[in-house]
Order: C-alpha cells, then structure tokens, then sequence
C-alpha cells in the first residue's frame, strides 16, 4: 500500500487529511501515534516531521507534513474527486472558507480544548468564555454559509467541509462532557443552538468512508456507553 | 483593468499577493486603505471582507479574500509562472513551507511588532523576546531550507518566499528602529546573522515588479532619509 498518514486520534489536523482520502476513495494505511507515550517525538518520528505534529503523509517516496498542505498535494495528485473545486472559481471560495475556518476557529477551540485536556480549567474559566464569545460568532458565520446549500462552498463537501468538521466534532464531545458551571456551555448540543450546523455534519457522517476515519478511542468510549 | 488588490501599506498578507502577481507578471491596480483612518471597516469595504481585513481581490466579477486562498485562485486562473510549483511533488514542498512559514513565524511577528505599533512596550519586554527566541529558531531552519538552493522550495520563487519575504522586512524596519535595551534585536540586522537569508532576500527584491509592491510610505520613509 502506498499512501500511510500518521495521526493521534482526534487530532483536527490529520483528521481532515483522512476525510480528504475517503472522499478520493484513495486506500490508505492509518498509523496511530499516541502522544501520551510520546510516540510523536521519537527520534524516528521527528525524522519524518521535525516539528512532531501530525499528520504526515507518505506517498511512495514522498514524505510531508502540514494537513493543508497534504490536502492540496493530494487534489494535485489525485484530481478526483476534487477537494478544493472543479473550477479557479471554485478554488477561490473552497480556499477562502477553509483558511477562514484554520485562522479564525481552529486557534480558539485550541483555547477552549487545551485547558480541558490537561485539567487546568480552574482559573481559565472567564478566558475559555471569551473564547466561546468568537467561537459562537464563528458558528452563526458557517451557518449563513449554509443557506441555500448542502456543504460550505456549494454543493458537494470539500477542504472547508473537512478542516471544519473535525474541530467540530471534537468540541462537542470535550466541552459536552464538562462539569463546570462556569462555562457557558449553552451552545451546545449543536443540534440545538445550531441546526443547519448539525445536518451538515449528518451529512459529513454520510460520506463514504467517513466511518473509517472516525477517531479509534472514541469508537471505543462509545461502544463501552 | 481586471484586477484589484486592496492593501494596507505594510501588511504581509496583501503584499504575498502583490508578489505572486507580479511573478505572474499579471497587471493589477492596487488600492491603499488607511487603517488609521479606518478605510478596511467600512461598510463598503465590509461588504468585500466582512472580517475587515486585506487583502482582497476583485478578478471581474469575483470578490475574494483570505491571503493564500487568493495565491491559491491565482494559481489556478492564471497558471504561469506557477506560484505552487510545476507539479504535484513540487506543490507538497511549496505548500508545506508556505504553511510552516504561516503556522510557525507570523503569530510570533505578529507578537513582536504588535505591541511596537501601539507603542505598549513597556512591561511587554519579556513576552517580545520570548517570541524572540521563536523567532531566532525558525529563521534558523529557513536558512537550511536555502541550503543549495536559491529559493525556499527550489530554484524558482513562489509562494512559500512571499509568505515570509513581507513578514521579514516588516520586523527589520520595526525592530531595528526599537531604542529598547531590555529588547533581544542581537539577530539583527538579518545580513550578519542569517546571511543566507539575507542572500535570499536579495533574490526576492531583483524579481521584476518587486518594486511595485514595496509599501508606499516605506518607500517615501526611505527617500526621506
């Protein structure tokens, strides 16, 4: 098998590269790192990412990093079916949604999700709601974006869809869990606050292959319910 | 003409596209708003960029913004010279570097001349070289980049040199002008401590059009000297 991508489960980043592959209905081979045992800081693993993020991707001789950027080699690579639009037209706004969702949401679920993953909630509980100010503003933003069609930039799912739904995902399951009446958890569940947000992500979850994506130990957590 | 580009005179992310379309040798009309006067939150210039940022692109009838979203259209509208290498393999290394460049160096540039600009020094001096020693790092891995090569990704410019090119030459115009002693500028300027990159820099600014692109109060800063 040629192509493998690295990841840590529930990692955004490489999730949406896996997302990209099942669309492709490319064959792939999933390794999974577990950053509890550092095993994205090995001397090994550094030799393939200096930085020790995930993704990488390997594609017979070639080995890269950055999901973006593997997302953009695969739709040069394997044109279909096409993650970033049929057109320049389309690139255009593909391009333009998936790098709004990287600058302006992925670095506020890392404020709001970081402090929960290590238990440092107590004390970070007015920052994490001004987090939750801008994410709830970023959520009514790609709701709009829905009006009228079934995925972020028209009507099949694409780049924006994939680096939008993993944070998504993720968020739900993290602040959902939360026992702290501090923090305003009140967007949530986003079936409730936010419904053209929630079929979309129905929809995401109907994608051929999505099932293959889903993180390893959350399947597990939820099988064990 | 066809073309319009919005700028803030400075900006990184409006001159990367001003460098991409001078490689492409694409003619363009470039419009200068004021952020002191507020020109980029206007209701006119909402309605092109409800974020209130530039740069944007007007290409007939398409309104676009988001900096690397645009390079990326550019890209695919008008295909040479290509901003994102010649093929698939080409555009992995490219993108890769654009985003590292992305991800890693402009929220640290940010953290330094941000509060240099608003003139909140003070008190700041410890956050900015902690950014500072970031800084160092990465400027040391592009360097390596450059090793036998004369552009970051190659031989040829493209899109990952004018994502840092612009960020660069803000920080040795905004640093090197700091009368602060408590302020780490011992890594400038960029000539005696990355002499590679000063090389590289040297590179960029022979592109034809380059000059086009310089920052208008830059340029009469310089003239008035």
């Amino acid at each position: 098998m040629a192509l493998e991508v690295y990841f840590i489960g529930g990692s955004p980043y490489a999730w949406r590269v896996m997302l990209g592959l099942a669309l492709k209905g490319l064959e792939y081979k999933a390794i999974e790192l577990h950053a509890s045992k550092g095993e994205h800081k090995t001397p090994e693993y550094l030799a393939k990412n200096p930085r020790g993020k995930v993704p990488v991707l390997k594609d017979g001789e070639l080995t890269m990093y950055e999901s973006l950027a593997i997302l953009a080699y695969l739709d040069r690579k394997y044109p279909e079916a096409p993650l970033f639009g049929a057109s320049p037209e389309e690139a255009a706004l593909v391009w333009q949604r998936t790098m709004e969702v990287e600058s302006y949401l992925l670095p506020v679920i890392s404020g709001i999700a970081r402090p929960i993953f290590t238990g440092a909630i107590e004390g970070q509980e007015e920052a994490i709601n001004e987090h939750i100010i801008v994410l709830k503003a970023e959520l009514e933003r790609y709701s709009e974006w829905l009006d009228g069609q079934d995925f972020l930039a028209g009507n099949v799912p694409g780049a924006a869809d994939f680096t939008l739904y993993p944070p998504l995902a993720l968020l739900s399951r993290v602040v959902g869990a939360l026992q702290n009446d501090k923090i305003d958890t009140g967007f949530l569940p986003i079936t409730g606050s936010f419904p053209a947000l929630a079929a979309w992500m129905a929809r995401i979850e109907a994608i051929d292959g999505f099932d293959t994506t889903y993180p390893p130990h959350w399947r597990e957590a939820k099988a064990a319910e």
